[in-house]
């Protein structure tokens, strides 16, 4: 007596909950410091010290129907343009406050702007393998299906000739992530130059458009002094999909937007039917206070030197027993191959060490695992015996 | 290049918020003070001490990741333990934390409970006039269609004849709204037991559970000593969508939960569908710092007192110019009979004397009007002159 689509998902296990959950378990049985649980992406960097700063000054000196009344549904008109002046002055990016609908973070963001693009049930959207497994759950939502290109895990960017020929007269929008989860990977500008030429002259060639939906939570969290890349100047017709979770450590408070660029193709229909779609699935507005806290901490960001000094210890000791390794530019998560061929078995016998690794197939890339690095450090220490035991039983 | 739905409904003018834009405006003309804005229902009254003191107890005492970091997807455990005590102690409701699921509010309630109920595009959902507009919006996002019952204008319960005839095979759900918005009115016992028969009856008739969904964002705000009811105890299988947008003003903060009592119908199995509705509209879970804030306001709310003030001003002194009023017991809206037959035309008349009042025929209800009293008292004092004017072109 539901409906069977939401019962499968509301009941289907995941597995990085899963691996979690078993973690905890053990934790109980064995010590918490003998299990190395790498499974969840968390932030542990805390809030940068402006988050509390805005909360208290808030409550200090507003009224609390100013601090906790509705917002305009797509945001409150200061904040939308204190976020504004902050992407134009970073990346001279020529956006308004209107072209910002503020959300309750990186998931609304994209159910949001998918139920806006997508037109019929015929529509197809492109995943580049290795993607958020919750990519595909969203797509269905807005009604359309998903076409997974597989991995280039020569280097972890985009096969150009994948992309060119997935794309269909149905192909409505293209999402990706960079930095990436789970590979940690960083587009390049050559990347996103190739990947703009594609979708021009396939849009032209399928004869609509072609929204490069670019999801971004992890935009700061980049390494090794790489820029961060503004991707409508690239490709013009994307829609930017953000959220404060992992730059600001505000996961559990809900808090992004979507930026939908006047450069982008039919800007203020597609506008307007995000303001639509937000308002059929019900979310109102963002969460006030927390539009306040990101207007009060625009450029301000958690400390990433702490995630980069565990992907570096990380990296450094995996690679060191032999392990192989994608070279981690971004997010905070560590790609590993798997010594055999099913990463499943490989994340099993990891298990049995107490050591919670993420196969990547449901990330649409079989053969590696994920490994979390929002995480102690102490923790990544104390982990390499288990790491050396693993692999140990591959040689 | 969009979704002309979602473009339709993004571009829909509400006149709610028309009317409350023209005040806006108008107030830069004539002066603040002389306009008389009785349009949007955004809670007056300030959020309880509780509110602020649990906030800025968390940000003293707690780390940041703490407070900060997701929770369940349904919620933190032991503030949905906090709420199943408390339903237990206040209406010995017999439930447990795996009841509740925490959501954004009583908007994202609606949608995920209907998203979860809904099977097949044929599901009709059965509203009571007068309803909340947005409720159609919500039933068309789940892919089922409403029907619609007309107002029992006499003493605004629920007409059983009619939902009688309204119920067919397609019946999945009915959405009931006590204290009720717009007409402020709250349903008595009687109206509870009467309802729960026909329901019953009508189940066994078309062979499978006809799921009541009430939703309660007004249920504390309500006058003359009146009992709050529990609605599961008069027909089992009822779902609650509640929020704390009024009863703790915080509109802006979307917190509330659903809950799905054991006695409902297939209860784990539409609870496990919520889960499965609140994942795929991309949800993940409710602002964490505010599940943490109403579980240490439990049992405490803004005070009604005020509200229950504005009332008796309002309802007395349009009644003694000669306007027709229901006797508002619940909520803070008044609900006045327009002189004459449209009520577009009257609430026109109306905003000519900067009195803003929504005509409620997107509310079910054509010929009456919903004046918001979650206002200032002083507007309500000042207003009376306008009021004045207003009945005085229909003698």
């Amino acid at each position: 007596m539901a409906s069977k689509e939401m019962y499968a998902l509301g009941s289907q296990a995941s597995v990085i909950r899963d691996l979690f959950a078993y973690g905890q378990e053990q934790a109980k049985i064995v010590g918490s410091e003998h299990v190395f649980d790498f499974s969840i992406g968390n932030p542990t960097v805390p809030a940068p010290a402006c988050v509390k700063e805005a909360m208290e000054d808030m409550l200090d000196t507003r009224e609390s129907v100013a601090i906790h009344g509705y917002t305009a549904a797509a945001g409150d008109a200061v904040v939308r343009q204190g976020l504004a002046d902050y992407m134009n002055q970073t990346y001279d990016a020529g956006v308004k406050a209107n072209n910002f609908y503020m959300t309750c973070g990186a998931a609304a963001s994209l159910t949001i702007t998918l139920k806006a693009l997508v037109e019929t049930p015929q529509d197809e959207v492109l995943l580049v393998a290795p993607f958020f497994p919750e990519y595909t759950v969203f797509i269905h939502n807005a009604g359309a299906h998903e076409v997974i290109l597989p991995p280039d895990t020569k280097n972890f960017q985009i096969s150009m000739e994948a992309m060119e020929q997935a794309i269909t007269p149905h192909t409505r929008a293209v999402i990706i992530n960079s930095p990436n989860n789970p590979a940690g990977t960083v587009y390049s500008a050559d990347t996103y130059t190739k990947l703009a030429a594609v979708l021009n002259r396939k849009s032209k060639e399928i004869g609509h458009p072609i929204y490069l939906i670019s999801d971004e939570p992890y935009r700061e969290i980049i390494y090794d002094g790489l820029p961060i890349l503004y991707v409508p100047k690239f490709y013009p017709n994307t829609v930017i999909c953000y959220s404060y979770s992992k730059s600001l450590s505000l996961p559990g408070e809900r808090i992004g937007y979507i930026l939908v660029p006047d450069c982008a193709a039919d800007a203020h229909h597609v506008y307007t039917a995000v303001c639509g779609a937000g308002r059929a699935m019900g979310f109102v507005c963002a969460p006030h206070i927390f539009q306040d806290v990101v207007l009060k901490c625009l450029g301000q960001f958690s400390d990433v030197k702490l995630y980069d000094d565990n992907r570096k210890l990380l990296y450094n000791g995996l690679k060191d027993m032999g392990y192989e390794c994608v070279y981690p530019s971004g997010a905070f998560y560590l790609f590993v191959k798997s010594p055999e061929p099913d990463a499943c078995a490989f994340s099993e016998k990891a298990k049995k060490l107490n050591l919670l690794i993420v196969p990547a197939d449901s990330f649409g890339c079989p053969g590696y695992v994920r490994i979390s690095y929002c995480v102690d450090p102490d923790m990544i220490r104390r982990s390499f015996a288990a790491f050396q035991t693993l692999i140990d039983q591959y040689k």
